[in-house]
């Protein structure tokens, strides 16, 4: 008898899990990857990989009535604040993958999306956790979202519940040495003609040598948007080591800090 | 009776046409351009677009028993020796375009392929030319592919006919002045380890700012690769005006030329 109700609770739980996953407040959005957008390891690069992330959160965004082009009606947009993303693998050259996204919780200007990678064998890969405001296209302010009409999107909020992943911390970076500039250009603009947010992580990579990335793998990013660059920016990488695996770094144009960040690899 | 006989020509030479671009030999290639893939334009940006061309020719390649996975076994890798791009037009966001693709020549140790890029409407927005060599990947050395086993991929081969793109020309930048000098990273390389190909296009575009890119169009693009490059490398870059429209670009490594560009523009 106790085997039969062992048995029977893992088909439910497991069937809870199914419905959950399911849930109609969850997009799932399937992907394979595309040869030309890996990296030299062979997986697919954490830039495209982070695009493709934003965009199913544009994707679902969209589908409750509350993407871009029905914030833009109301002359508002979306804005990025925070970005934590964990991996234990990344997708390789072809393979299938799916990442699902859903919204947690709304306060006052903020709302808070998660993120599943997931291989195709339905084995988790990664995880994400994103906070966004809504800010209007014109005075850049952001608005209550806790007072949109019919009370926004509160009706698709699912709970957090077991998410394997710690949300935004504390990045700090007090050397005033940078490590390297770089000049934003043409190529790092995005439609709006901000330097794309997924360049600052191209930039952060890039502090590692190719030597490094192949002997270690990239476990935790945590990127925090804090202000815009544009074309023709010299933007100035400030670095500080936490520990062997933990990196801190500072994205400043003049004094004005445009991207906090921290990285965290483990030796393969 | 004139025009009856008209009518039938228009509708012969038509179908002429749809008998050409559905011939088996030709691989066509169905896309959407996906948020954050445009640039600050608002269209396809010039190296997501420039890598979904070689990405189709690698399909059609294979398609047809002489891709990457075919040439791989006998040690054989496909090296990109010169590509040139010509636009009307170019897709915007959730547009629906085509890239076609088919071979039109072996010659030695070269073989040419032609790209057509379409309109959901089959309006043509521009077109492509390449030079290819397969290259032993141990000894580096270029083969003969006249004399591949079964004639190699010769029954594949299409007539080049009025198609709308010179091929490619001379470009010399006799400059000793680098114009801006560039650090090659971890994100440039591509899953071979070397810089991809569409980040030297990407560091070409930076040479313009946003303003010029916002009120000019580029109307066609030139690149010869010459050598590669790696993380690490500092690459000089070497500009020479032309005229109004037209810019040679060298891109050097120390005394050795990587790439060698031409990019003509036409005002807004």
């Amino acid at each position: 008898k106790f085997w039969l109700l062992a048995a029977l609770s893992f088909s439910l739980s497991h069937m809870l899990k199914y419905i959950v996953m399911e849930n109609e407040n969850i997009g799932r959005y399937g992907f394979c990857v595309e040869p030309y957008t890996e990296d030299a390891t062979g997986h697919v690069s954490l830039s495209f990989l982070g695009n493709q992330i934003l965009r199913c959160a544009g994707m679902h965004a969209t589908a409750h009535g509350f993407g871009y082009e029905q914030l833009i009606e109301q002359n508002l947009v979306w804005v990025l604040s925070r970005l934590v993303l964990t991996f234990e693998d990344r997708p390789k050259t072809l393979e299938h993958y799916t990442i699902s996204t859903w919204v947690t919780k709304v306060y006052r200007q903020f709302t808070e999306r998660l993120f599943r990678l997931e291989a195709e064998s339905g084995e988790p890969m990664g995880y994400g956790f994103s906070i966004w405001a809504a800010i209007d296209y014109k005075t850049r302010q952001p608005i209550d979202l806790e007072k949109l009409p019919d009370g926004g999107f509160t009706s698709v909020l699912l709970p957090k519940e077991d998410f394997p992943i710690s949300g935004a911390g504390r990045v700090r970076v007090k050397s005033e040495e940078p490590v390297c500039q770089y000049r934003a250009g043409f190529s790092d603009l995005d439609i709006n003609g901000h330097v794309n947010s997924m360049r600052y992580l191209e930039m952060i990579l890039n502090l590692f040598s190719a030597d490094y990335h192949r002997t270690h793998q990239i476990r935790r990013i945590e990127l925090q948007f804090c202000n815009e660059s544009y074309c023709g920016d010299t933007l100035l990488l400030f670095r500080e080591d936490k520990n062997e695996n933990v990196c801190d770094v500072e994205i400043r144009k003049g004094a004005s800090v445009i991207v906090r960040a921290e990285i965290e690899t483990a030796a393969l």
